[in-house]
Formats: structure tokens, C-alpha cells, sequence
């Protein structure tokens, strides 16, 4: 089962605003630089992720042996990670799991645990999730490779205290797994030197891009998901990804048009999935486009403040609160439907009211249907209003096919970073806001920045209502 | 208790992108002229929910009772609804009671029933609720104002087939309550033939703008909520925002600045909470200020496709997401932060691992002051970074507060409507969608639109991957 991508609505030929033949011939000599980037980077060891279909086969062994060892002793699993350590775990779980996971009885969960992720350090979360769950019969997966995430560090120090008191030293070591890099940081430190069994994170390998190492796969299989299925998904994506021809290649031609439609005004890339279960994927999605793409500076230091705000919304339920703006509103965003060909259930709606006309039609229709029929309609509008839109199809969503999603949105994100001229890798923008915090806090090594943050300037209170 | 707005860095003393005094001077004739609109169309009539915080006495007490008699008889309380009817009461329920609510068992639920919201027709969410909860158990709450809504009817009619089927008709009656207009449309008529229990939307109130009639009432009496405090909250908001002068008026403020934005190129409106509790109340804002503001046409028939995309984020955790983008990407966006001077709980950091640096500084702090630190210093550097940014502020989470706060964005949007002179009360552009739906069904009527369907131009496969 392949994924596919139909881009008709980008087209000139089919909305006002869109794409012509000519644009797309005339960026022949980006693609080409593009490729050539792409092949190279990946030759010189610097997308990393993209071996990950290939090299977590011990991993996987890894997770699977200690997931059967682990499994009847627990509750819960619990991820302790923020940003790509906690959007990958829930985008992955809600694609392929039951939607009240966490209420259904053990055995409608195949004996599974239930999951929880804990990506806020709002003090409401921490206390009420004792008052939810027996917490020490949870197993905690703190994720962080650097091992300095204060967010996660600081929920970690909390409940190792917290077990630690309840069920001693002893049986709190077997309560907590870390994944991490295998050399440097806090985190591993404190593994090893507590006894804690760990994981690794690839050290090439950034947060936003790991989904598909342990921080995605550990939580995955605790939920009895088939990770190898989302690795051969990932593989099958890998192989369409390395064609060099763009109309063949279906996450470069994905890079292509966003990225023409930036340079044509469109700042908004708006993700929209038909299907409950691919909700989250805007989620995750929303992570990696922006941090991915939203820079300041180009490769060669240029200032070009470049990126593309993501939008996460759902069919049907959205076209009651955003389809007005999209239709109506300016000819700034790029829409992506989410589809599936087929849900993993069918229900349909009785010839109850027959007689009244908004109701009659719907009578024998199944919600599949219905759904289908309202993604088809909104697509029609949307188009028909002139506004750029395409739609990725799954067949249905499996391991696989999620695989194959999730590393398509990984080259696509890769490639437009490319086409971009701009280090798709790093996060330069938010040390300011981290140096702050720490400055803020008075951590040694910060008394400049405590210093220009004491020398701002005062809040008038004339404009605070 | 008083929500406060502090709008000090939307302007140029304090972001180089910011707004001038000149600037806002210069609007005085416009904030006269939107001033008066706003007057005369409540006096007129066209803005009765700003009349709710005051006519809903009659409601409220027939609510509670109803949940008095109701309660004891039902585990889950299940509302059926989208867009306004779906949001208003996630976003309420999320931002009063326990984050894992439908989890505790029914003590810590004051002896309230679970809350569940269907607002999508995805075939996989009925059938895997009826998997989660004893269906007969459950008391289902209709909210369509027209009665006319596939989404939710569809969703009433498998439901009252089910409940029949299981406990007959007599006691299926008891479990279906309907939230719809007075006079027109099916569902009153449905109603009333099948003997429904059911409370009215007040005929003038639109759906984004009904969170304080039954629509949201209803769900949130049935949770434990003190609606009355709602109300009072919004009759609170009410008196402020009748202010002429708009620096004591912080609705009209907030539209302004935004409106002036917007002229500004700011197509984007990102709402940030730094509270998991207030979450959901950015999808209902974006609901609100998508819909009412996104529009082709102003009241004087000239198109001019305005309207800005709201972006629903969340601090901390979006920080790891979303951040890198606002700092570093295009002057495209005005960022709302929506703080809390106090959570309803306090948890304390150990001081575990004082001697590694980036971790030692954290022991001893609280998760208040954390979060709160990161949120300040986040301001901190959107602000250092130029990008405009406001911060809303709630001493507490309370019904008040709330009422407060869904009141003064309600108040904020249509005068946004004014200032923008677009009609904020109708969705003109949600209507292709729907007809194209009805005609792809062969519903009567709508032969005209299928023809037109059925003559749109093929899709060109080359364009499909």
C-alpha cells in the first residue's frame, strides 16, 4: 500500500492563484543544486536520519525484548520528553491505536499498557496526574539528548524523588528508561550511574528527525505498535525520495510547491487531516516545518527571515471554524488534505427522517461515505475559490503507510530546506529565550544576560488594561 | 478578580515592528465610527449574545435542575455537536476540571458523569465509543440551532436507532436531550414529535457566539461547573468594554491593535497559553476570529478578502516547536500570550543533581515558577526579536475569569468586524461547500450544482505521485 500525493489544485491550470508550467521549468537549476545537496549531505553523514530505516534493527530487538519483560509489570508507560520526544510518541499512538486507549480495560488493549505523555511543566499536570494513575506502577521514559531539557529533567527529578520514597531505590531503578545520546550530556551520566537502563539516540541525529529511533519506537512498541512495519514504510518513502526526477519524486515535488507558494505570499501552510486518527500528524508536522524552515539567516549569512507557519486543523469538524477564512480570506496559505481510502470501521445512518428534506438524503449513507463526500466538497470549494490546495491519500493507515507519511514529511522538509538556502537543522532562535530563563533563574554563566534583562525597560502601565 | 491585558510590546517604543502613537491617533475617527456601530446594533438588536450574561436566569435554573434529576441515572454525558457547539464546551471543561476527568473515578468527579464530545463524522469515532462506554448509560446532548446539521443529525440518528434497539423507545426518550432554536428547523420539531427534553438558543445567536446560552451551559452544569459564575464573569466583561475610551477598554483595544496589524501585514494571530487548562481555549478562538473576521466582501459589497489565520499553540511545550519560527521567520504574526498569576497547584523540583549546571539551578524551584520564568522570558525574546506580541492575563483559572475571558474575545471580534467593516456574524463561504455535499448526495434541489460538479475538468494524472 502506497501513499500518493495529487497536486492538480497547486496548478495554474485549475485555480486562479496557482502554479504555472513555466515556474515549475524554471527552477530546474534549483532542483538540480538541490539534488546534488540532498545526495551529498546524505554521502558526508549529515542527514543521518535518513539511515534510520535501515540501522534500528538492534534497536528494535532491543525494544521489542525489553517491551515483553517490562509489559505485565506496569500500568502505564509515561513519556517524560517536550517538542519531538513527545509530538512523534502521540502523533504515532492516536494513528494506530484505539482513541480512548487509556480507558479501555487491559484486555481490550491486547495487554498493553496505558500511555500517557507529559510534554508541560504546568504544576497542575504533575499533581493530577498522581491523582489519575497509580504512580508507581508506571514505567517513565525520560527522553532528552542533550540531558539539559529543563522541562524534562526537571519532571525526572520529581519522580524519581517521588518513587524513590514510595518503593525505595532499589525497585525505582527498574521504573525508569532513558533515551538519550550515548556519550554526552546529563542524562546518560545519570543512567548509568543510577543503574537505569537506556536507549540511544544517534548523536547525528536531531530531535525533530527521531522519530524513528528509539524516542518514537520505545513508546510505540509499549503500546504493541509494529515499529518494523513503520521502519519498511519509511524504507519504501526512502526509495521513491531518491528519484532525481521532481515529478517522480513525490516529497521534493512537495518542497517545490511550498516553496513556491512562499515566494508568492503564501506564509501559511495549513495541514488538514480527514481522519481522527491523522490528527496529531499536523501536530508533529507543525514541529518540524517550522522549526525546520523558520530562519533568520541563510547559508551564506544573508538575512532573509524565511519560514512558513503551519496550521493544524481537521476534517469535517473544522470546516465549521476555519473553511470560512479559507474560502473568504486572503490568498496567503497552502491547504494539505489528509485522506485515507479506507477507515478501519463502517457505520451507517438509518432512513429515520426520510421526509424532511436536510435529513432524507442521509438516510442509508455510511459516515464513510459522508466524510469522503465532504472532503471531495471542500477540496471542490476551496479550489473553486482559487486558493492552492493538494491532498495526500493513505490507503489506509497502517504501520507502513505511517511510516511512509512520517518520512516523506521528514525529505520534503529537508529538501525545501534546500530550496530555501538555509540550515534546515539547527535552532539558533530559541537560545535567546533559554538564555533568558537561565539568566532569570541566576545560573552562573549568566550574569550578562541578567544584566541586559535588568537594564530593559520598565512596562508602562498606561497600556495595561 | 480582573483578567488584565498588558499591550506594551505591540508597540514601537519596544519592538522595532511596532505600532506608533501616530498610528493609533490617526484611527480616532474610525474607534468613533465602530464605537457607534456597536451601541446601535445592540440596541437594535443585532448583538443579543452581548444581552446573555443577563437573560440567561431562567436557563441556568432549569439546568440545574435537569442535572439534578439527570445525573444519578448516567455515567457519560455526551454532547453532539461541531463547530461553537463542540468547542465552547471542550474549551470550558478543559479549563475548569481535572485534565483526566472521564479517568478518575466517579468520587473525584464530585459524583458527576464523564464528558465525551463527538464533533467529527470519521466512522471510527462512534463505533469505537460505543466500545469504550456502555452506551445505554449515557445521556446524549443534540446541539444543532438549525437542526440541519449532517454532521450532528447523522450522529443523533445512529444513536436514537441504537438506544431504541437496546432499551426501547419509552426509555430511549430519557436519554436524548436537544439544544436548538425555539421556532425553525428540524430538530425543535423532532423534539417536540418525539418528546425530547430540550432548551433554546436564543433565535439571534449565531454558533460561534453561543458558549453562554444551553449550547455551552448545558455541558458544563453537567460537569459540576458553577455556570452562574460564567455569567457573572461575562456581565463583569460586559460593563468594561462598554467603555467610549478605547485605553480603558481592553476588547475594543485588543481589535484595534490587531486590526492595525493586519494593515500591517500580520495575517497571523498566534494564541499562546502558558496553561494546559486554557488549551482548548485557543481552538475556540480560532473558531471565533477565523470565522467572524475572514471574509471576501465588506458591508459595502467591495471584495477585499480579509481576515487573519489564528495559530493555536501552547507554552511551554510549543517553545520546542514552534519558537524557533516566531523569532526567526517573516514579520508575519502578532503573538497572544495568555497567562495565569496562579495555578490551582504547586509542585516542587528536588535538588537532586546540584552540581551538574544545567540541572542544579532547577532544585528547589517550583513548576509555578518555571513555567512562569519560561514564559517571561519567552516575551523576552520575541520581543528582543521585534515581532509584536500581547499578554492576557487571568489572576486565577475560575468560572468568572473564564466568563471573562470567552465574553471580551466575543466583544474583541465583532468590534474587529466594525473596525475591518466586514459582517462578523455570517459565513457566507461555508455554503459552497455544503451545497457541493448535498449535490454530490443527489439531494433535490441541487441538480443545478451536480451538473456543474459533474462538468469540473478531470483530474491530469500526471500530477498525481
Amino acid at each position: 500500500m502506497k501513499m500518493r500525493m495529487d497536486y492538480n489544485n497547486m496548478l495554474s491550470s485549475r485555480v486562479s492563484d496557482g502554479i504555472t508550467q513555466q515556474e515549475l521549468d524554471k527552477l530546474s537549476a534549483s532542483i538540480k543544486k538541490a539534488n546534488k545537496a540532498m545526495v551529498d549531505k546524505r554521502a558526508a553523514g549529515k542527514m543521518a536520519w535518513r539511515d534510520l530505516p535501515y540501522n534500528q534493527e538492534g534497536a528494535v530487538k532491543e525494544i521489542n525484548d525489553y517491551v515483553n519483560e517490562m509489559k505485565d509489570e506496569i500500568d502505564a508507560f509515561v513519556v517524560l520528553g517536550i517538542g519531538g520526544s513527545a509530538l512523534g510518541p502521540m502523533a504515532v499512538q492516536q494513528a494506530l491505536n484505539h482513541p480512548w486507549w487509556n480507558e479501555l480495560p487491559r484486555e481490550k488493549r491486547n495487554g498493553f499498557p496505558k500511555l500517557y505523555v507529559l510534554d508541560n511543566v504546568d504544576p497542575e499536570r504533575l499533581v493530577y496526574f498522581f491523582q489519575t494513575v497509580d504512580p508507581t506502577r508506571c514505567l517513565y521514559n525520560v527522553i532528552s539528548k542533550s540531558g539539559s531539557t529543563s522541562e524534562t529533567m526537571s519532571q525526572f527529578m520529581i519522580i524519581q524523588q517521588m518513587l524513590e520514597e514510595k518503593v525505595g531505590k532499589e525497585a525505582a531503578r527498574r521504573k525508569i528508561v532513558c533515551t538519550t545520546d550515548a556519550v554526552s550530556g546529563n542524562l546518560i551520566t545519570i543512567a548509568k550511574a543510577e543503574g537505569y537502563k537506556y536507549f540511544i539516540i544517534p548523536s547525528a541525529v536531531g530531535g525533530r528527525f527521531s522519530e524513528l529511533t528509539p524516542v518514537g519506537l520505545l513508546p510505540a512498541a509499549f503500546c504493541g505498535i509494529d515499529i518494523k512495519g513503520l521502519l519498511v514504510g519509511a524504507a519504501a518513502m526512502d526509495e521513491a525520495c531518491k528519484e532525481e526526477d521532481i515529478y517522480k519524486n513525490p516529497a521534493h515535488m512537495y518542497a517545490l510547491l511550498h516553496y513556491i507558494g512562499m515566494t508568492k505570499g503564501k506564509n501559511i501552510s495549513v495541514m488538514m487531516p480527514y481522519a481522527d486518527s491523522l490528527k496529531f500528524i499536523s501536530d508533529w508536522y507543525a514541529q518540524l516545518w517550522a522549526e525546520s524552515l523558520g530562519k533568520q539567516f541563510d547559508n551564506d549569512g544573508k538575512t532573509v527571515n524565511v519560514g512558513q507557519t503551519p496550521v493544524k486543523t481537521l476534517g469535517v469538524t473544522d470546516q465549521h471554524s476555519q473553511v470560512q477564512l479559507y474560502a473568504e480570506g486572503p490568498f496567503d496559505k497552502i491547504i494539505v488534505f489528509l485522506g485515507v481510502d479506507e477507515y478501519r470501521e463502517t457505520i451507517t445512518i438509518p432512513k429515520t427522517y426520510a421526509d424532511m428534506p436536510s435529513l432524507g438524503f442521509l438516510g442509508g449513507v455510511t459516515h464513510n461515505k459522508l466524510i469522503k463526500t465532504e472532503q471531495d466538497a471542500t477540496e471542490y470549494a476551496i479550489t473553486k475559490s482559487g486558493r492552492m490546495n493538494m491532498t495526500l491519500t493513505l490507503p489506509k493507515v497502517t504501520a507502513s503507510t505511517l511510516g511512509q507519511l512520517l518520512y516523506f514529511f521528514e525529505v520534503a522538509t529537508a529538501y525545501a530546506g534546500e530550496l530555501l538556502n538555509i540550515d534546515a537543522f539547527d535552532q539558533p532562535g530559541v537560545e535567546e529565550g533559554k538564555n533568558a530563563t537561565y539568566a532569570m533563574f541566576g545560573r552562573p554563566g549568566y550574569e550578562e544576560k541578567k544584566a541586559e534583562l535588568d537594564a530593559a525597560p520598565a512596562k508602562d502601565d498606561k497600556y495595561i488594561i
